[in-house]
């Protein structure tokens, strides 16, 4: 896999946040930056950019507001030495909660949104790539949506946008290889002169072998993130995607000490990863929300009722 | 992946007995072996075949031995109603430790041996076909040993013995999809009248795929466990293997239930899985034993220096 190097965006914080309220200590943060600078990451997601007005600051720690203090005080005064990236979520931000990219550190911003928001996002992305920003395009649930409602979210993504990409999310952990490699040459086909990126989940433990069945297809992005640390089963750790995509590109080194110190720490707490409820959801083809459900719930252990009632009518 | 069916062997109390010595519950295999029956699994691996007079009884549990009373225990005084498999370690068992098939509930025996074994495991192989028994080849460590060696054995296995098949393991963890591929195709190049199993370990979270992989090869056994119970970093999830083989042959909830009531609690005291240690011992192609040593020592949290120590001349 050596020759077909994609960037890889580490979205440890952004994704891991999910899990914690975005609540890291700032030490944290700043070791995870400083490790993937010394690693050779591409990019850092640091976190989301939602409206202080729809969200208390009270309720979720700085990394689902993403102040441009907050990310200065993770990358000093100088200029960060990788891209960062933040993911506003469409409908949940407005175009006032940003700054010309001259005032800010940020250099990317991915918008995650849903099918039937296309004219908000499309209206959004020309917005921040006016303020002189990258954007991407995030749809999230692809598989629930009717096909002719995808492939004009992407036609109109390639024909009325700057965007430099477009991602397909693995949204209910339930892909193989095979389908990966079926919908990213979709993608590719309908967004010829976009980038392609992969975002994979780990609910049936495919989450490295989908992302790499991506890469095989010529991908420009790829998501990981510290242990796979993410929402439900997780994320591709990116402690095995850097070293199965080949070369001496990348040195796992800094980020097997940050994990060592944080993140195996914060997993017995949060506890994402392989758990038999979020395997269920992903073998059914379902939204993981229930299984996260469960596991902060008292039934947690019990698997047999939980498969009973999500496997009806698989 | 409807159309290639593999038999689907559970390796469980075999493989996951590495980690507590056999000292399995007789009602924990019993659940096991009726909750394969319910599934649809075709063959159970029950245990290993150790000559009693070479380990003490009082060290390890029924299953490092598998007395045919032992079995009897779980199977009931009827014919199994699956087919049942014990693994012989080659040179730590002699022909008296076997009876004849007439009078066994045993159906195959899988002889694990290194490639420098290959005389005395083609001759144990004659012997157990004598006595009615259907025999593996499952040759280990085979990505240490030089080519000649490899294809020497896989000759020998072809032309001079009655075997069912070979087995191709990852004993280190370390491959990605593409390699089992080509390993797949090479075993059945210089076996083409054997059939071809594949036993895959989890170290970098490629078990299953790495298993998908040998199907699509069109093999003809492959190995799983109950949550990926195994040593180290564990097997292929039998519950996650199943429902990717596709069709309507298994159905994953007596195994599901299983699971909640016995490994589920017990893999939070033995900690098979995903672990960095075993992540790096994978990545750097190694054997896992030394980070089955640091798991079982004071310094398992130590993954840097770990790292360090492994990595070189990587």
């Amino acid at each position: 896999m050596d020759k077909k190097h994609p960037r890889v965006i580490d979205c440890t914080i952004r994704d891991g946040g999910l899990m914690n309220k975005w609540q890291f200590d700032l030490e944290t943060v700043r070791r995870v930056y400083r490790a993937n600078i010394r690693a050779g990451v591409d990019i850092m997601e640091i976190g989301y950019r939602v409206s202080p007005k729809l969200f208390g600051r009270d309720d979720f720690g700085p990394w689902r507001f993403c102040a441009e203090e907050d990310i200065l005080s993770v990358t000093g005064g100088d200029k960060p030495q990788l891209q960062l990236a933040v993911m506003a979520d469409i409908g949940r931000c407005y175009q006032e909660d940003f700054i010309p990219k001259t005032d800010s550190v940020v250099d990317i911003y991915r918008l995650a949104f849903y099918a039937h928001q296309i004219d908000e996002t499309i209206r959004m992305s020309a917005y921040l790539n006016g303020l002189g920003y990258k954007t991407f395009f995030n749809i999230m649930a692809v598989s629930t949506n009717p096909l002719d409602m995808v492939i004009n979210c992407l036609k109109r993504i390639e024909e009325e946008t700057d965007a430099v990409g477009v991602y397909l999310a693995d949204t209910f952990g339930s892909f193989i290889p095979s389908r990966v490699s079926e919908l990213i040459a979709f993608y590719q086909s309908h967004c010829p002169s976009k980038a392609i990126g992969f975002h994979g989940h780990n609910n049936t433990q495919m989450a490295l072998a989908n992302s790499l069945a991506a890469v095989e297809m010529g991908i420009e992005y790829v998501d990981a993130s510290y242990y796979g640390m993410g929402r439900g089963a997780g994320n591709t750790p990116i402690e095995l995607l850097l070293p199965a995509l080949g070369g001496n590109k990348y040195d796992i080194a800094p980020i097997i000490e940050v994990i060592q110190k944080d993140f195996e720490p914060m997993s017995r707490i949060y506890k994402w990863g392989y758990h038999i409820p979020y395997a269920i959801t992903g073998i059914c083809n379902q939204h993981p929300k229930s299984a996260i459900e469960l596991m902060q719930s008292e039934q947690r252990g019990c698997y047999k009722e939980f498969y009973q009632r999500t496997s009806v009518g698989v």
